[in-house]
């Protein structure tokens, strides 16, 4: 058996919980200082809004990311070199996320905001993706050693598994909204991330 | 009983230091590199002490933020999504601070200041309002299971609970002083960080 | 014996894994946002498709550095302040890698495109052999105490000693390919991170 | 007996490696992609030479210095909450490194290099001074109860005790030089951080 499989995930956990750290502690770098305001510098910094707006939105989303991903952690026993790739993949979305958010920042309410918008809605659905991809490996019955501490069937299991397939659509229909309008569209991501706030259905 | 509500605080408290530390070594780069000086660059440079004033005072203050949290994190046995929800709030305040702390340096001394130290107040008084929130919901002895180590009576759970109160009012004098000066505005957020760095009173 | 041998060398790899994580997640702040679009944002944003293949490239290849540095450390026992001077040095390799890919993305697809690839294949050619410096340090049978946990001729040393030492020659290939076309040059690195992704041999 | 005096000094030496961690990864960032240089791209990334030099002095001295605060922290066992200030003032000087680093990067062989490497100099002094400040307190034998896990004539103590006091003093000669040459200066701290990096006389 490869040396790698057996190490445990901690290690890969702390590394993950930098990176979320780290990008959602990122986000206020794309908010800029206003040149030259003067005496109206609370008009100009009250007119920066969608800096803010993009910046409440994409830290909600992260930090969400970051608990959903620590729930899937807590059942994952043991790593695979695959198991890396696909965390990796999720990293890589997540410590994307400063970008968009700036074009959303940069764009919203002018030409073009629709376009920011959907950028960061197709930016989430990706993640929405990477997520699926990597629970999906790692609660897979078929490999073996098994990677979950608990059996495929734990109702934990099943509750992630549920909530999580339908994470890229929750996506796609902000997407849509983007088309509509841009506001709405960012709107919908950060309610998105209060209600994955809270926790799966089965824990009641 | 559900899943998040049983497992330690420990990796909240570590994604917290986290952040706080990325948060306080941010604030370096809002201070710019003055372009074009040639031979008189220390002139220039000491005539940027707004960016030096305004690094020290957020710094102090994030620092400040850091040992309190730890100090409310002691005392705090168990998470639940609302904890969570909470201390996201303070964090995402934390994030926040660079970027007032670039506007202070960008216009102390100049038209706009007494705007831009007010609006490192309200930032202020927004962390300290998170911080209250968070601590009223942890020690609350309505919950249960209960989230605290400790009985709600517990010497230094009335201490920290006497002290945070206040927090907020503190910031209001701040807020206040912005529209009398800005620099004593900001000179009393800092001397306000060496105030509370102090432990809190029934420690002796 | 000294101190510094004495001590553990997890410390090491936390401020390691710390360095991996931040820099790792810098390279997004090296993808800027484009400036008046207007209605063809979209246009505007894939254009700049090769801000994300540098983005993609680095992230992969530091990622996959990240994981040898972790199989390197699982086999060291002990460090020495020569062991942490050529970590440093190889950590100093990491730390640079968002300035030649910052070079790559603004660039590739321009004139000057061949030196930036040649520029981001020598980079990598020297984190590889700080690298193969610090692992011949590390496994020197001629130390004493020796710092590896195991003896110098388990399967598992042995294979990291044959991969490591072929990586500099890797990177020479994508430097050589360089000069032919940046864009394979990119590609290339990127094959190599997805290809060192992979276990070393005898782990089957 | 205060809370804060009998918590381990664990968090606080974590809480130290994130931001020296994310201090000497921020380096990179204070080095600018050159603009429109077309075929001679190698040309002008090789005119950058300061920037890679001062990048190359801080990333070493910011690097000693973790590994001096280590060796200190190694030997204290409690903390109080002066120590945490005094700890407060040496991380608030190594965050600021990237700041001067920037500057010197900036002015390095051009008018106004001789106070760009004074003031990277007078950083280092401040720096040097913190630490002698946090060292002199940590291991004094008044202070009850005390802070040093070993005795105050403990041989390791009175090395690091000798080996700070000249700190400041090595960092005041690079000031001279600064008046002499640029350079030499910024060489000479580069040369210190090396030196710095062998452990202290009693290690044989």
């Amino acid at each position: 058996m490869s040396e790698a499989s057996e190490k445990e995930t901690g290690r890969i956990e702390a590394f993950s919980d930098g990176v979320y750290a780290i990008a959602i502690t990122l986000l206020v770098l794309e908010i800029k200082v206003p040149g030259g305001a003067g005496l109206d510098l609370w008009k100009v910094l009250l007119a920066q809004w969608p800096s803010y707006f993009a910046f409440a939105t994409s830290f909600a989303t992260i930090g969400i990311m970051w608990i959903n991903h620590h729930r899937m952690f807590n059942l994952i026993g043991r790593a695979d070199p695959m198991l890396m790739i696909l965390n990796g993949l999720l990293l890589m979305g997540v410590t994307f996320v400063p970008f968009p958010t700036a074009v959303v920042a940069g764009y919203l309410g002018q030409p073009g905001d629709k376009a920011a918008a959907s950028f960061l809605a197709v930016t989430y659905i990706g993640i929405a993706i990477a997520f699926n991809l990597l629970w999906n490996y790692a609660s897979s019955s078929r490999r073996n050693p098994r990677l979950l501490r608990v059996h495929e069937d734990h109702p934990t299991v099943r509750a992630i598994q549920g909530a999580y397939r339908f994470g890229p659509f929750y996506y796609v229909a902000t997407l849509i909204a983007a088309f509509l309008d841009a506001r709405l569209s960012v709107g919908l991501n950060l309610a998105l991330a209060v209600y994955w706030a809270l926790p799966p259905r089965e824990e009641k």
